[in-house]
């Protein structure tokens, strides 16, 4: 990258008041200078959903002391939009988006909020990463996260990234001396086994609330899943090409 | 697939109410038993949201001649949830996703309520496809989509699909006659270049609404945007596992 310090754009789903952004901001504040644009509310779950039936507000914040901050009424990607648009002077050079309170490791990636905003930098060319730890508390301690997040995001800026690719770190509910160290992973194969809790409203009227229970479908220990697991920070390299390549043939196959 | 009558769910991003669904239905509903759930208003743009933060509703719809119906407050990917947990008697055989009023090739399929619909189908390992017309218009000619659409899914209840893919199928907006055909193509590589319109409110407060210009990212032939601009209906094969394989050796160079 080059000699002036980067730009580097933070943005999160959890909302601009969640410890999780004040926590990255805190492990890269020195590595560069820091712009904080994030949703005004919680959008979890919001996955690459933006914002095109409503107008979107932005409003200065001053929620971090001596960082440039703004809170935004849209979701995340909307933030990353918005900030390249009409906010930042020119493109940052890294988008970092949590810390995510929770996991968005395997499937997990393609409904996050935290991901997404991660995933629009990348589709606009600008190196990002996407942080979670795998702890939902708003008490969650966040340190041990802080030191391998300072060490991911320097080793970046020194190597930049293949170009369109974003990273999604995720971080396990351990002690620093406890984490082993950092694995290079892929998406692990799993997904949410549905089980909606169904409830009777005051008047009567039927209605759901989602609930599911996250099910493994493989077992192999190359996955961010099994690297976890085993106590590692887990890191998958991520792209927004999803073209299934090995179906192409099977496809021509069946004379559409 | 089995010797019975497939069990074929329905949903789209638009809503219940668009013309688009009911093209799709009057496509398809020779060839299986068909239920309707989708959602309750216009959900585009989406992408792969579920509803986390409030409770969904569900209700009976008569909007079609006997089909089985329902529309539901949440994203099309809470649509597809809901179905298979709570109003269907077992798996669906298949799940079709749209017809979307607008174009989901090349990037568009990661921003699509459409598209992720399917998807979602797909990380349950039910054979799903999301087609879209590429005419906004809510009075856009879908005969000859519906001539494309039965064919293609009469194949995939012929030939099913690989597990875990799901298609995007694309449609000009061309007469029958101009269709040139069918081609299995990949994602091409494009992007949307943000340009916020800025207003004032009543109240002296600004406020942005997202537009934004499509650009093409590069002029190879066997691309969906590529088979579309030359006249014939695009299929894409895609996938949920983001991984980029190959990044991985890139990653593990920079010894994180």
């Amino acid at each position: 990258m080059q000699k002036e310090k980067p730009l580097i754009l933070i943005t999160n789903d959890d909302g601009i008041a969640a410890p999780g952004i004040k926590a990255l901001v805190e492990s890269v504040k020195h590595l560069g200078t820091i712009v904080v644009l994030a949703p005004d509310s919680p959008q979890s779950a919001m996955g690459h959903a933006i914002t095109i039936s409503k107008p979107l507000r932005v409003d200065r914040s001053h929620i971090f002391e001596d960082i440039e901050s703004y809170q935004c009424s849209g979701t995340p990607v909307d933030c990353v939009k918005l900030a390249h648009d009409k906010i930042l002077p020119r493109l940052p050079d890294l988008v970092l988006s949590g810390i995510n309170h929770g996991s968005n490791s395997s499937i997990n990636v393609i409904y996050s909020g935290t991901m997404s905003a991660a995933v629009e930098a990348a589709i606009e060319g600008i190196p990002s990463i996407g942080f979670s730890l795998l702890d939902y508390s708003y008490d969650a301690d966040f340190e041990p996260a802080k030191h391998y997040i300072t060490h991911i995001v320097e080793k970046v800026i020194q190597y930049s990234l293949p170009k369109y690719v974003t990273l999604n770190v995720n971080i396990p509910k351990l002690s620093k001396e406890e984490i082993k160290g950092i694995k290079i992973c892929r998406q692990a194969r799993a997904k949410w086994d549905e089980d909606f809790d169904e409830r009777i409203d005051p008047n009567g009227r039927k209605y759901y609330w989602l609930v599911g229970k996250f099910t493994m479908l493989e077992e192999s220990n190359d996955t961010d899943q099994a690297a976890l697991n085993d106590g590692y920070v887990s890191v998958v390299p991520i792209k927004f090409d999803m073209t299934d390549y090995d179906a192409l043939d099977v496809l021509k196959n069946m004379n559409l």
